[in-house]
């Protein structure tokens, strides 16, 4: 199979340019082809500005979302977007790799997806009406590809658990898994952490080391995090509200994701069907 | 009173250009001084690398924590980033104003705060211990002003409704509020969010600048998120985990938010103690 490895960190000898080898060695390992991008390395432009829209008027106001998506059909996108969007869809699974600042991705990540996931490409895309409310959430570009996140934190697992006072790694994760993962399409798989990243002594360097190459053996078996698809009945549309009858008076994040014990929804839609 | 406003947005004929023009201007008419740091016309550099840390050694391993330690403590952070730490020294209130893009902060303001938020300033400050763990959630460089997110964003209200499918947008901004400027000592006072803001037409707009006028206004008497202090007695030290008597049984982002009927705990830490 194809992975795609996305590489966010300045250093290549840190901890995370360690885990990023020893991942790409058993992917190889395993008889898959593997592709990276290393976003330091090849000096990625981090924000979205005019000079992603070649072709848009210098005096023309700017929008972002218009530019993008002019630039996505026409075929103007600049040529380090496009060849990051061939990657994607080259993979069967795509790592994405960093580590958490400031509880979220580095800038130089959070920018490749805002330009990389062109309008008319990763969002905005398929039609709008009172049965369906586009091709997202579970539905896209990238559907029936599986992404997973790899990343290191300073932080005490403690610190990210239910009661912790950084909140649930779960949730600080979601914007990512949910909203930028899941959203075009991909199957997101749980996220392999490693914690207290600054005190990573041998013996525990071992154990992580061996969960990742697992990890890595297991990239296309290991279940889905089972996020409910947006058109497949689970939600009001186009309110987007989840049905009264799932989960009531419960809120938040974790009503997105489906119990073991729940029924598929008679009317899920087949991922797919209109990518 | 002195008046910050962070400003990430590529093109000042936005929306986001108007309600900022709308912002200074009423912050102005209240007898406030006002500086503003527009992050796209400054070509601010987003993402942390090497070159923020001129005498770090070329050829030395680049670990950005302690680089950022190294920086910060000898004077040598680049003046761009000193220039910035000024602004927030001056200032008695900051506004972060932004588009929300994938979820999150667009890349040119996460990298702000990356790159601003040297190690040993806004975090990694103050003792660790078994009785306090460093000047950190409600204590720190920033305690004593307030800050607040100004925010557009295209999805509608319910959306980000406690059962919507983008989730809580209280819980979406929780990785912001709290996470990076309640955590170097900010009162973080509620955002001030513009919904639908691909549709907002004449009338809606008047409303809009009403209240963001209202909001400036009040930017010194509103009341701040009721944020727990991690120093204040609410958590165990240093496992962070909320003592057990508090919320019993809950779990997730809310329990960190003090509840409108609670007592202040007896030990807590008056702001500012140890900055």
């Amino acid at each position: 199979m194809n992975i795609f490895l996305v590489f966010a960190h300045p250093e290549g000898r840190s901890l995370n340019g360690t885990l990023r080898d020893i991942a790409i060695d058993e992917l190889k390992a395993q008889g898959h082809e593997v592709r990276v991008s290393d976003l330091y390395a090849q000096r990625w432009k981090a924000q979205v500005d005019r000079a992603d829209f070649p072709v848009w008027p210098m005096d023309e106001r700017l929008d972002p979302r218009l530019a993008s998506k002019h630039a996505f059909v026409s075929g103007t996108l600049t040529d380090d977007v496009k060849a990051e969007q061939e990657k994607l869809e080259w993979a069967d699974a795509v790592i994405i790799q960093f580590p958490l600042w400031w509880f979220g991705m580095p800038a130089i990540l959070k920018g490749w997806f805002e330009r990389v996931y062109s309008h008319g490409y990763a969002y905005g895309v398929g039609e709008y009406t009172d049965k369906r409310w586009g091709n997202r959430y579970g539905e896209g570009v990238f559907a029936g590809k599986r992404a997973m996140i790899l990343m290191t934190t300073g932080g005490w697992p403690h610190h990210y658990s239910a009661r912790g006072i950084n909140g649930p790694m779960e949730d600080i994760l979601f914007p990512i898994n949910h909203g930028t993962l899941y959203y075009p399409g991909f199957d997101v798989l749980p996220p392999f952490i490693v914690y207290n990243a600054q005190r990573l002594e041998a013996e525990r360097f071992d154990v992580v080391s061996s969960e990742l190459r697992q990890r890595m053996r297991d990239l296309f078996t290991i279940r889905p995090i089972p996020y409910r698809q947006q058109n497949g009945g689970d939600y009001r549309i186009p309110q987007m509200l989840l049905q009264d009858h799932i989960k009531p008076g419960k809120a938040g994040f974790s009503v997105h994701l489906r119990d073991a014990d729940e029924e598929a929804p008679s009317g899920a839609a087949r991922q797919g069907d209109e990518a």
